[in-house]
Parts: C-alpha cells; sequence; structure tokens
C-alpha cells in the first residue's frame, strides 16, 4: 500500500453483459422487420397493446415455473416488490382481467416489445430481448388458430425465406400416444421428449431413449410409427385416424387439423408450407389444442417462433377463464439468421442525399435545396461544417452510406439546377431544380 | 384471530402507481405521433439509436444531480449495481464514448424510449415515460441549432398546432445580465429564476422578486429592459446588441442568433414561428449556446419540449469531449394535450373491415375474401365465432370501431361481388369482388 493517492480511476463506460446497444446499422434493421411485423398483424385485424416495464410482484409471481429465479426483480422506493416484465403473456392475461368489461372479445392483440431474464449469456440469448406476439383471447374458433399459421407463412415469406415450413400438430395427438402404446398417461411425458428429438437424433435414436427410459419396444415402436407419418396432410391425417380410432378425443383433434389445414389454404398458406407434423412437441402443461412451431431447414436455422392455443391459460395466470390461441415470432434469432443469410436489406444510412455546402458559400442555399427535397419526400441531410471542402463531404458521404450528393453553386443556381453525384459511380449530372426530388426516389428505387 | 382458515385472499389484478397500460386506442395514437416524429427526424437525417433498460451503475451515478434519488436501482443476480434508464442522454454520452473509433462524426442521432423515474406520480406525470430525442454530436455549427428549430416546427404543425411559437435564446445573453445590471457573476442564478418567472407574474412580479432577494431596484430594471424587448428578431437582436455592445461574448452569441434564424427560415420555418425570447431561462449548467422551447399559448398548454446547445455534457458524461446540440420533444405531455384538444385522429379499430360468415355457410369463402383484401392492403378481419348471426356481427363491428363489413353469400359469389356496409349509416352496395379493395380505399379516404 503507498501513501501517494492515486487518481480516481474512471470506468471504461460498457454495456451490462446480455445487453446490447443498437446502433443505427442494426436499428434499420430492426425497425424494417418490427415494421413489417405491425403490417402483418394489423393485416389480419389485430390491435396494438403496450404494457409496463415493471409489474407488481405478485402479478408475476407463482406464474413462471421453475424459471422464476430468472425475473429482475428488487423493492422498489415506496418498498413495493416488483419485477421486470418476462414475457408478453402474464401481461395480457392482467389486461385481460382488469378490462373485462370493456374489451369487445375476441380480443385481438398484438404486443412487440422487450422482456428480460436474468439468464446466462450466450450466443445468441440475451437478458433483455424482444417478443413479438399476436394472440386472440375469447374464442375456440380453429380460424383464429388457422390464422396463426398464415401469420407465420406471411412473415417468413417477408423475411424472403422460401425453403420454410410451419409444422402444426394437436395436443391432443400427444396425449393420445401413452394410451395408443398401452401405456399409463405417466408416461406420457417420456415419449413426448424422446419425439421432440426426432429431427436430430433419427427413429433409432429416438427409440434407443424410449427404452433406456423403460419404454417396451413394442410400445416404442408404435409410437414412432404413429409420428413417423409423412406425405400430404390428407394422408397422413388419415393413417392416423385410423390408428386413433378408438380414442375420441385424438379423433377431435385430427378434424380440428383438416378444418385448420382447409383455413389456412384459404388464408393465402400456400401447398406444402402448412404441414402436419405428429412429431411436434410443444408444452403439454401450457398448450390445450393446435400447436405449430415455424421450421426453417437451410443452414441450421430451425424454429424461428411458435405457438398454438391455451385455453386454460388466461384463467390460471389470473386472467377471465377465457380460452385463447397466438403465435410468437422470434424477433432476436429472426434478425440473426436474416443478417447472417444477407437478408436483410435496410444496413445504409437513413439519410439518402447530403446537400453538400460550397466552402465559404452561403449556408442557406443549401438549406433552402435540403427543404425543398424534404417536402418532396427525401431524407437529406446538410454539411454541418461549412468548412469541409467537397473532397471531404463526398468521403464523409461514403463512410456514412449516404448514396447521393448534391450540389447547388452559383452555376447551377444560375440555371436553377442542382448536380446530382453518384457517389458509387462518381457521375454527376445535372437536374432541373424542379425535377430533384423525383429525379431522385426514381434513383433510389432503381 | 381466528383459527379458521381463511382462503388465500387472491390479490386484484393492478397496474403500479405511475406505470399505464396502453389499450389499442391509445396504443393507435402513440403510434400515429411516433411515427409522425420518427418520419420527421429521418428527413433531417438523424438516425435511430436504442440502448439498453439497465446500465451498470457507474455509467448513471453522478451525472444526474440532485434527482439522483429517483434513480431505479437494484443488484442483480451477479451482485452487479444497475439502475434503470434514467434519460436518453447519458446513454449517448456512453454510446460516443464506447464506439469513438467507428462513429462517423457528425453523429446525428434519434432515440424514442421509455425512461423510469421514481418521482411522485401526478397529473401527466408518470415513472414511466417515453422519451424522443434527436442530437447531434461533433459540431459546433449553427446550422445544427437551427434544425433543432426546424424540427421543432415541423412537429408542431404535423401535429395540427398553428398557434405556437419556438422561443429561442443564448446562454451568452443569460450569463450577460449580471455583469450589465452591474452586478456580481453570484448573482447570475437569482436573475435567472426570476425572468424564468415572466410569463406567469409580468415584469413587476419579476422586479418585486429580484428586490426581494435583494437586487438593486435600478439593475433589476435594466434586466427587465435587456429582456423585455418584444417584436421582429432583427429588431429585438439590434436593440439587444445596443445594450451589450460592451459584452464580447454576449455580442457573439446574438451574432450565433442571428445566423440561426436565418438558416430557421431557409429550412422553411415560417415568419413569427421562431422567435428570439431573452426572457427563455434555461439550465445554465447545461446549455452553452442557443437554447429552445416550445409554446403553445392556447389553453395553458405551456412547452412542449426544449433543447439547445451542450458542448460541455457530452465530456463530462464520459463520452469524448465534443460539443452538441439537440431537442427533446415531451411525447407524454404531447398526447394529452392532443386528446384534451381533440387533435388525435387515430382511435378508430386498426381492423378498416370485417368480413362476415353468414352462419352454417362454409368459413372458407369468408377467409379467401378476406385473402383478398389483405393483398390490396386492406387491414381485415374474418368473424371468429361463426354461430354468430349476421346482426350479431355488425353489432362487433360497431363496438370495435369497424367501419365497414362485408358480406358475401351465395347470391354474391354467384354474381362475382361482394356487398359492402357502411356501418355508420347502414347503407349496403354491391361491389364487384374485383374492385372491392379499391372501393374500399376510396371510402375509407373519403
Amino acid at each position: 500500500m503507498s501513501n501517494e493517492q492515486q487518481p480516481p480511476k474512471r470506468p471504461n463506460p460498457r454495456v451490462l453483459s446480455g445487453f446490447r446497444d443498437f446502433l443505427p446499422a442494426q436499428m434499420r434493421v430492426r425497425q424494417q422487420v418490427t415494421g413489417m411485423l405491425r403490417d402483418i398483424f394489423e393485416r389480419f385485424g389485430y390491435e396494438p397493446l403496450d404494457t409496463p416495464t415493471l409489474e407488481a410482484i405478485e402479478v408475476l409471481q407463482g406464474k413462471i415455473g421453475q424459471d422464476e429465479k430468472l425475473l429482475y426483480r428488487f423493492t422498489d422506493h415506496g418498498g413495493r416488490e416488483v419485477g421486470m416484465r418476462y414475457d408478453l403473456t402474464i401481461p395480457l392475461a392482467r389486461v385481460v382481467a382488469m378490462h373485462a368489461n370493456d374489451l369487445v372479445l375476441p380480443f385481438k392483440r398484438y404486443h412487440m416489445g422487450p422482456v428480460w431474464r436474468a439468464d446466462r449469456p450466450q450466443r445468441g440469448r440475451f437478458r433483455e430481448f424482444w417478443q413479438c406476439d399476436a394472440d386472440v383471447v375469447g374464442t375456440k374458433s380453429v380460424i383464429a388458430d388457422a390464422e396463426g399459421v398464415a401469420i407465420y407463412n406471411a412473415v417468413l415469406a417477408g423475411c424472403g425465406f422460401t425453403d420454410y415450413a410451419i409444422r402444426v400438430n394437436h395436443r391432443a395427438v400427444l396425449a393420445a400416444l401413452a394410451p395408443y402404446a398401452g401405456l399409463p398417461d405417466t408416461d406420457a411425458v417420456t415419449l413426448i421428449r424422446a419425439i421432440d428429438k426426432l429431427d436430430k437424433i433419427g427413429p433409432e435414436g429416438v427409440k434407443g431413449e424410449m427404452m433406456e427410459r423403460g419404454i417396451p419396444e413394442r410400445a416404442a415402436e408404435r409410437v414412432l410409427e404413429l409420428v413417423g407419418f409423412t406425405g400430404a396432410n390428407d394422408a397422413v391425417l388419415a393413417q392416423m385416424n385410423g390408428l386413433l380410432a378408438d380414442i375420441p378425443a385424438a379423433q377431435a383433434g385430427l378434424d380440428d387439423l383438416a378444418r385448420l389445414f382447409d383455413y389456412a389454404a384459404a388464408l393465402g398458406v400456400p401447398e406444402g408450407k402448412a404441414l402436419v407434423f405428429p412429431a411436434l412437441a410443444r408444452g403439454l402443461d401450457y398448450y390445450t389444442g393446435p400447436v405449430f412451431e415455424t421450421y426453417v431447414p437451410e443452414g441450421g436455422v430451425g424454429s424461428l417462433g411458435g405457438g398454438g392455443r391455451y385455453d386454460q391459460l388466461i384463467g390460471a395466470l389470473g386472467g377471465r377463464d377465457l380460452p385463447a390461441t397466438g403465435i410468437s415470432v422470434g424477433l432476436e434469432r429472426l434478425l440473426v439468421v436474416m443478417e447472417e443469410r444477407g437478408m436483410a436489406g435496410a444496413t445504409e444510412s437513413v439519410t439518402q442525399a447530403l446537400v453538400a455546402i460550397l466552402p465559404n458559400d452561403d449556408p442557406r442555399h443549401a438549406l433552402a435545396l435540403a427543404t425543398e427535397l424534404r417536402a418532396g419526400g427525401i431524407r437529406a441531410e446538410v454539411t454541418l461544417d461549412p468548412k469541409r471542402n467537397l473532397m471531404q463531404q463526398f468521403t464523409y458521404a461514403e463512410r456514412k452510406g449516404i448514396p447521393y450528393v448534391l450540389i447547388a453553386g452559383s452555376d447551377e443556381r444560375a440555371a436553377n439546377t442542382a448536380t446530382v453525384r453518384t457517389l458509387a459511380t462518381r457521375a454527376q449530372q445535372q437536374i432541373p431544380r424542379a425535377d430533384l426530388a423525383a429525379t431522385l426516389h426514381r434513383l433510389l428505387n432503381g
């Protein structure tokens, strides 16, 4: 220890682990994708909802299960126990409970926003991340389930994917696995956990896992037969119908699926994009009817979101006891995938044209030109340090990714024109002032 | 105390005091206004930025002043002291510090999002509220200050205000009050606090307050003379110039203002909407150059936001030592005012047309019609409970504020048409199927 006083150590500015800044280039992509999601949700008649970041702890606790330890919680200035929003479903249940009398049912809402989980950060997993949910509360109609599938289809096609499918199954099919295999219901979880790995470890692997956990070989084979059908939806459903003829609940579930596929087709989902997938195993605790999951086979993308019908949950979470169905789009994963695959097209600057200020010129000429461009719908900025020479202004525009620079010196002003420089090609053209915005729109869309 | 066990009391679902749900009708207005702000910011070439909700406490503390007690702070699962975002300026300084080498300067960014303060909730003041900031970091150009004024003008005009003004002053004018009145600089704060009340208590009130605080009458009168000029900007600036001829810093400030008004005019700010207002007193600690504040006299609206140049702050907050200027739009207050004055026009449903399902009809006909409308850019929903009769479906649409109901029974389908019912008038017309989307767009825009 030294007696000399150290200067106070100035901490390096940093971002907490699991949290992120979104710089403009990333924000542009996020805005593009969330804008597309909003547009799709609204085309299907879903209305926007937002809820607070902090909730009274009793709204959250007891409703998350074993992951409740991931809840960010603290005591606020008034001694209240509060928690940060963990998902968008618990707030939906609370809103439905609080506004029971003034919400028109069915209540179709979408909600896009951050949620917080004190999870271990890893690649593609964050402590602050966005969820984008669309749900319908207050109807048992299979049309609502089919809308979920149709929305996924619109989202995946809208993002530019071509090799995707929406896999569809039914809770009743999962519940029928044990009785169909002649096993007690207590084996259901074992069976479902095993078939969930069909994609990864194949039928032999699944059979091995089931047998390791004490499922008799013959029963394991029956389960694999049931979940292994592939082909057109009609054919798969017919084959399953035959096998499950003795289980009425399963029959009703298969009827739901048949109608769901009919409705999805009427909602514009192309042939082959919504597929019955009897091995799709989503939360038995949660879902009560049709379940779905997006699947993009190429490049190990996997699932970009899932959903389904959850007729018990809104009541269990403190809402009114109302049936519900919905989907969730995994925005963070979707963005990672789009970036990796070069599908995100919005990485350039917001600014479409930089209006140069010639050294020693009166800046008002450039400001007036920028104002005309803005009135014409062009996102324009002016050079903010007029001492920069023209070459420096070109360099600034290039570094920022601004595609065009406009110059209107005394010659151009006398001729009532401006010079448009395309930075990528260094080509310059003189354009009549009145045509500038239209010309730029054409160049930008070309 | 009774031995009988009470059933566990189920807490009423509730929202924490100072926090709010935004139901669809409110969200629609918020989206409309934030969408307009985004559009305006981007037209001026400001790029989007977002930062985390939680920051390491050392990023926040020591930078807020006496209101630091309003910071929501807690210890996270890893034992880190963290705080919730208090404003959007501290994160900007941190981003500038962390990305010093890859940001292109000047860095023009806008940031719209919630901030959190454990303040006493009251009318129009919340613990979670949005700020909408646009700032430029890395330039001393007065053009950047003028852009702030031009953005305010675009925002206020865009919101439908006509009776607004953007009041403009300069830090150097405020700093000149004491020397001009022959007083020591230690009196500056007293003078500034007093003139800040000119609107409320008038010149006599201000004079009284100054004298109560020990300012000699003659000095108080000199201050009031200086800040009391009204009229055209040129005339006011000329008169102030005359009075402050002996104070070079004030002269430089008045020069800045003259250029600022010239540039604002070139940026499309109409005559009379940007006004020199020498009594405008904004934070002496914070601002270093031009300062501005919006002012809407009608109906006691007051200010909807302010801003100015703060050349010392980014460095003081831990960023690089860079000049900066910017504005902040008070979204919550703006929305309250627009609602009170009936200026918010987006309160109807997202859904533009409900496609009815006739009882006992195959829902696929309605689903296919809705799909055609969506492809034509209409936000359409279908009735989700096909057992409802037509009158019930009309009632549902009316309660939700959906303006049109479409019906395509077997007659319409045979004629390749659909019936469009306008709920407000109960008028019905049969429209060829191919013209439906165009007809609805025309009706919606009429």
